[in-house]
């Protein structure tokens, strides 16, 4: 046998085809699970990217008082934050790499959506937008602070004047389990930042590719931000996550 | 950083720490799976590992009556056969390879217990045993063709006259899952049984080293049991694993 291919799951829509499984079967689907770069491996509650508002967050909460009118939601996932904003009258675009994840938000209803990456959303001149939404920890989507200056800057591309960039994000320090910490030297060893996660979705046999995901206490974002033109104007500490209120300059 | 490590796992004992860290924390503790080389990832509940005798399954519940007075308990994990088989009056030594699975069937009270394979037993000239156990479908470790004649040597050489194995199974073949099916054919295609599945646990960032774990239609164990001079005396067939006693000819 080609044992390099041991053990190795196919890389596939993990996260958009275990959503769809969840939206048909609900917990009688197969189990969902996210695996960090260190081998850490643990169980995802599906459901929780089919919550409705009142599932949200507290610090959540603000986004339906701040938001624009023209929202982008970025990473919508099943569709939890664009559905309300929606159905409060926004004009939101629910934007997401995974084919399966669009395919649910269509499914319950969203009526805008983007299939790709925020490059790919301002290749085709998409926008403008007044607000961006980063929510359920997705300021991580900044990626790494390389990646970040080019994140923002497809941003700029497509922000309205006074666009504002609403998103939730984990301070990676505020921890003291071993495996965090563990981690945390592990990628200081090699160069990166404590709370730039490797991390892949799997279900059934199936593996996302890697990505990359940015946890960042609140002021190196602000200052990485700062970096690419974007200030901190209001953040909100919630119990774990908190939220951040980013405008361009 | 180095790209050959990104995503795997450290190998350890991913199986016997996750039963310690059950033991101690229940469903507190983190979660446990396992994962087949096509990459299938699984759920499981350590809960199973610590049933009582009322858990067992119907068809392991002959065991209680059959089992001869020295019982060797192959793959003892939590002790979950040892501990009741002890309290009837046999006398039982619980084997695992699993230091930590060890560790809990001592701390739970079973008196004699083995760390290491049934070859590391048979090199220490361990036994005679009345009754061999394999249940919890542990009839898998006899692993592949090959290795099943090993296997069953080693039993020859721990066995007192007239010793049985008392195991239980799955028939691989009775499914309609696609994602077994396909891996079937995967199996088939390597020159592997289809049945024959290559298994590691993982708990937190630990994985288990990879073993084998061969399922097979009770013909076919009897027809593999019989080239090693075992012969199939009793089968139960359950609603999903079955029971089959094996006598040494």
């Amino acid at each position: 046998m080609d044992t390099s291919q041991v053990g190795e799951p196919a890389i596939g829509d993990a996260f958009g085809l275990g959503l769809l499984d969840y939206l048909e079967h609900g917990s009688d689907g197969w189990d969902h699970f996210v695996e960090r770069d260190d081998g850490l491996l643990e169980l995802i509650d599906p459901g929780v990217y089919f919550g409705s508002e009142s599932d949200w967050s507290v610090t959540e909460a603000v986004v339906l008082e701040r938001a624009g009118h023209r929202v982008l939601d970025i990473g919508a996932g099943a569709g939890r934050h664009a559905l309300p904003l929606q159905q409060a009258g926004h004009d939101v675009v629910a934007l997401d790499i995974s084919p399966g994840a669009i395919e649910v938000c269509t499914r319950r209803d969203v009526k805008r959506t983007f299939t790709g990456t925020v490059f790919d959303l301002a290749d085709t001149g998409g926008g403008p937008f007044d607000t961006f939404l980063l929510c359920g920890n997705n300021l991580g989507l900044l990626g790494s602070p390389a990646h970040a200056g080019r994140f923002l800057g497809a941003l700029d591309q497509l922000a309205a004047p006074g666009a504002e960039i609403i998103g939730t994000c984990v301070d990676p320090l505020a921890t003291t389990n071993p495996l965090h910490l563990e981690y945390h030297q592990l990628n200081r060893g090699r160069g990166r930042l404590p709370g730039q996660l490797r991390l892949r979705t799997r279900w059934t046999n199936l593996a996302s590719p890697w990505f990359d995901y940015l946890f960042l206490p609140v002021p190196e974002l602000e200052a990485l931000a700062k970096e690419s033109g974007w200030r901190l104007v209001e953040q909100q500490q919630g119990p774990r996550p908190y939220l951040a209120v980013l405008q361009r300059k």
